[in-house]
């Protein structure tokens, strides 16, 4: 029976990973990031970094996989919605 | 040393897990749900709540918990990018 919870382990791993990918899809094309929080994607992805130093210390080779997979995604939407706070604060300061 | 690991755990945990506060915030008052992909919520929010099955089978008590809140934050979510969907869906209906 152990086997079917590890089984159950590895489908959520991977939902709770590759959703992410339509997101990154969708902000890559429409570059609309108004709607996304910049405090949640910082402190995402932060976590998933962590989660990545958590998963080598423990030899975690799941843990490992499924956060570098995710900060492969995270990073550049870390990047995106920073670059979009940068440029509305910007626009403020002109205004 | 094995405490110290824990403690990343749990610290990557809490981010990953109330990182999603402030999204559910924003979304709750701006109501625009345009940049976010469903696809992503709807996978995401299926796969903690497969991470909470997982947890109960394993009586894993930080991955119960951890999957509780998240959800807590993200039924709301898909709930508002769903009803934003099925919105844009009648408008293009009507056009």
């Amino acid at each position: 029976m152990a086997l079917d919870f590890t089984i159950i382990g590895y489908i959520a791993g991977t939902l709770t990973t590759f959703a992410s990918l339509p997101q990154l899809i969708k902000s890559l094309k429409t570059k609309d990031m108004k709607g996304i929080s910049p405090y949640f994607v910082m402190s995402f992805t932060t976590g998933l970094f962590l989660w990545l130093i958590y998963g080598l210390f423990r030899n975690d080779y799941p843990i490992i996989i499924f956060n570098i997979i995710s900060l492969m995604f995270w990073i550049p939407l870390l990047y995106l919605s920073l670059m979009d706070n940068l440029k509305n604060k910007i626009k403020i300061n002109i205004k």
